[in-house]
């Protein structure tokens, strides 16, 4: 059989390391479970790297940058010209991600894919272009079946340097003015939802921009009723930079690299990852719950309870940049924590039925 | 009038500061609110600082340990003997706090105010000993008034040593056998709720124990049923660290001192802090949602939404100590984003009623 190298399965979770990280949280100076999420981390994140000690000392982040046709329905409240404006901010330092990356130490991958304001060749970010833009998927498919492939591949590419730089965790951002449109049409599409029910204000439509989105996106659906396989809706509705995180969400699971999620497009791509490749799943730890409306629709869906709510709609990656110190700050106590024995400290009363009636009378 | 130090008022925030913190926050080249919470943080910490680019580099953690009379109840699921043991863990570097105070590079501050289980000098831990222990307050206060204001001072020394020291922020824990039965006899009473609506889990009590521990608080507030005025609330219902941490609340908003309030424990004693002095209040900050029953309805009480909601009840202040990147994540996105001007990046479309309605058709 000659299968597409996305159908490959998932590498599988190491279970005796994860044991043995449950094992050793038992015996950590504190009331068992009273880490609460700080201690199931830390058995997931063994399990991933396979050792009892994880660490996450070296986060990688790959942020795809790339331009949608369907930005010319008015769907933005920004012009198209930011996303090769922000390619350039990206490598200069002085954009979200970009400050969050110096922050935590990560590598910045910055990766253009094609914008339509080409900023050209700069220091720091891979040329990759794939075309200028999408097209506009009220009209045609958003990718030809080529272009979604190349776009996965880069997607894996990224994974593969993200690995030989000895990377322990891989973070995918995203820019592109009017990739929630698209993300919010993949969503409903995979998921057989109404527009009206996922789409939200994106980076600050109003009202009326909303309603105009969910317009868009309705003809689309309608355009593109006919496809039904989770790559051809990712081709039809799908970008670039989306079609780059889901490639990258598949090669990071077949690689024993964890992916931590950010917000909605990242979430609608590794939704799409999910659906060519059901394996995927367990590689992928959410991040946060994102303030763009339909996220919470698509974290039910993937069966995913994020880390953090903090409101964040920015993207780029920026909400699981946000959250490596908790991974970080688990992996810390895991480590570095006195056991009872090492500390002199005695242990939990066997049950609270061996203290006398007497006494609580 | 002569009032006691308590009740002095709470220092004025600076709004100035925090406007201009708002200003700049408008020009950095991402969607205008779309940090969510890391937006309004920085806000916040301008106007506690006084300063439009706040900064969070010497966090100062307070750990109040001290032991309780009504642990002779059984009402919780350790030994007494911990108290003390964990002192000289906190000290050790092996706890939970001391481990996370290492991560964040911040002043560990170890105050022992009296365990049955002495640990006697420890290099790194102040001793300022009360007494070995509160009374058991199901049959007596559990503080006297002179007890009650010796622990509410300690409490105020060490803001004044963090101040001393530069601290920017101040983290308050507690170390406690039989702790969340104080706090929550103490939070009852406060509140005017039941015991069997707050009681918990505390270190891992199971459902015998919690109602063991129900029974024991609704003893100690009919015998305490006479006491109305929080500090005598406080003098019969609380103990040394609950009171210390009040003082240190109250004190760290008199000397302009922020405070990132920890879970069930610390948020009672916030509760009191505020009830002895509402002006506290606007210098509380409040870190994570504690699994402990009751933490909810205390941070009703005090109009709280906390950062983190990670199922965490270890105490020690380690719910606060893990919050602190965000803290600093936001100062730095603050400090280091370029502005749109900077950057070259074009700014919001000014209404999406600006896009031709024949674009959407």
């Amino acid at each position: 059989m000659n299968t597409h190298w996305w159908a490959w399965p998932a590498a599988t979770l190491d279970r005796q390391a994860a044991e043995a990280a449950h094992a050793r949280q038992q015996t950590l100076t504190k009331p068992p479970g009273s880490l609460g999420r700080l201690e199931s981390l830390v058995g997931q994140l063994a399990a991933w790297q396979g050792r009892a000690c994880p660490q996450v000392d070296r986060a990688w982040i790959s942020v795809f940058a790339a331009d949608h046709g369907v930005a010319e329905e008015g769907v933005s409240a920004f012009p198209q010209a930011v996303t090769g404006e922000m390619v350039r901010n990206f490598a200069g330092g002085g954009a979200a991600i970009s400050v969050l990356a110096r922050t935590l130490g990560a590598t910045l991958d910055v990766v253009n894919l094609g914008t339509v304001n080409d900023p050209g060749q700069i220091d720091g970010v891979l040329r990759a272009i794939i075309a200028p833009s999408t097209a506009n998927f009220c009209h045609a498919p958003a990718m030809t079946r080529a272009q979604c492939e190349t776009a996965l591949r880069i997607g894996a590419e990224r994974v593969a340097q993200a690995r030989a730089a000895g990377a322990d965790l891989f973070i995918g951002g995203e820019m592109g003015i009017a990739n929630t449109t698209s993300a919010t049409a993949l969503a409903c599409a995979l998921l057989g939802e109404l527009p009206r029910t996922l789409a939200g204000a994106g980076t600050g439509l109003d009202d009326a921009g909303i309603a105009r989105k969910i317009a868009v996106i309705e003809r689309a659906l309608r355009r593109h009723a006919d496809a039904v396989e989770p790559i051809e809706l990712l081709c039809r509705l799908g970008g670039f930079e989306i079609a780059a995180l889901a490639g990258a969400c598949i090669a990071a699971a077949q690689a024993r690299l964890p992916v931590l999620v950010d917000g909605f497009i990242v979430t609608a791509a590794a939704l799409a990852a999910v659906r060519m490749n059901p394996s995927v799943r367990d590689w992928l730890l959410f991040a946060h719950r994102s303030h763009e409306r339909g996220h919470a629709r698509l974290l039910d869906a993937l069966d995913a309870d994020p880390l953090l709510d903090l409101g964040l709609r920015l993207g780029e990656g920026s909400g699981a940049a946000v959250a490596v110190p908790l991974l970080r700050m688990a992996c810390a106590l895991h480590a570095g924590m006195a056991t009872f024995a090492q500390a002199g400290v005695s242990e939990k009363t066997a049950s609270s039925a061996e203290i006398p009636a007497e006494s609580v009378s």
